[in-house]
């Protein structure tokens, strides 16, 4: 297939952003990796989103950045993660303004390859208590990019793609099978052990949804 | 007089960012500041940024970042800086996403202090050329963090202050001396020598702020 699209994927090396890696480069995209390193309580994300990139045939780049203020317990040792969540109230793993922080660093990507799209694997089923994982705020920050980037106003602004956004759990596992992507390399667990923990909100949603799916897990 | 109400303020270190600092003093918020160190060309700017937080009696922090692609003059050395600029085009100083980046860590820091709002000296008169400095942009943006934050979607978004916004360089000028900004702590070039190059478009639109404003500009 002859790639002349391009598209940034934010890959955070878990299971969501892996799929929708694997989402649009189905659908004929040349694929540019980008994850992070923000001072997470573990590099194990890191290193399989690394390994991720590397199996889909992706450049790989990774923008390091500390906040000097704390706010979550995905950054705050100090704080107990938590193993219950509903989806009614905005959960202690929330990191303030995380993926409006890495949509910013890939529309400075985008505009310097440059890239018709932003991919992020936010998904606003399984998870909706994080604000910045839903369709109406992904279309707002797009809009903002129609605005407020070179591209934009030149009329050829990046579209930010949710491909999973209105997904369940078991309705990704079900995409990534059939797309091969490889599952055994993603990491979602919030601890970073040798294998997951099994007990985190992470761990839990990713059982029920490939028990749901009628699938077995080959990460684990 | 009792402050209440907090304010993140981007603060680079130049004569509008210092200047929108001393207006959101003068309108009764207690006031923190934010630099970045994102591989500028060179870190007088910060230096300066730091003494004026100081001067203005408001906590500073900064966040350091660096972003593994080039696009600008202002981070590539390689590039030649433009000692004419227009703002009918986009200068090649333009920083992709600089702003957009900025604003995101600014939602972050307000998120957790947290702030009523956010202040940026962006500027479209003189500046025009950066996408990311117009009012629409702002807006836009805002609304996105209204969407996208936690304090946004429980109704108590952060407010984008861009107290310069419509102002020219010489009416900055005027303000700043107004409210006893301190000016002689400010750096606007480009480069970061002892002194300032008086050639590149920063210097060059500076000086032609305190000529028009009939000010000696305590920098020199």
């Amino acid at each position: 297939m002859k790639r002349t699209k391009k598209a940034v994927v934010l890959l955070s090396g878990g299971l969501d952003s892996a799929t929708a890696l694997y989402v649009v480069k189905a659908a004929g995209y040349k694929t540019y990796c980008l994850s992070f390193d923000y001072g997470q309580r573990h590099c194990k994300e890191l290193r399989q989103a690394r390994r991720i990139a590397r199996a889909s045939d992706s450049p790989w780049s990774m923008v390091r950045f500390r906040m000097p203020w704390k706010g979550s317990a995905l950054l705050d040792r100090a704080q107990a993660l938590p193993s219950q969540t509903t989806n009614r109230v905005i959960p202690s793993t929330y990191v303030p303004a995380r993926n409006i922080i890495f949509l910013s660093f890939a529309a400075a990507y985008a505009e310097v390859i440059p890239a018709e799209a932003i991919v992020i694997g936010a998904n606003e089923i399984d998870y909706s208590g994080y604000p910045d994982c839903r369709k109406e705020f992904l279309t707002a920050f797009q809009t903002a990019l129609q605005r407020g980037t070179k591209r934009g106003v030149e009329g050829r602004a990046v579209a930010i793609l949710a491909p999973l956004v209105r997904k369940s759990k078991s309705q990704i596992i079900k995409t990534a099978v059939r797309l091969r992507v490889p599952l055994e390399l993603t990491w979602s667990c919030y601890r970073g052990g040798k294998s997951p923990c099994g007990r985190c909100d992470s761990c839990r949603l990713r059982r029920e949804g490939f028990r749901e799916a009628k699938l077995l897990d080959p990460a684990l």
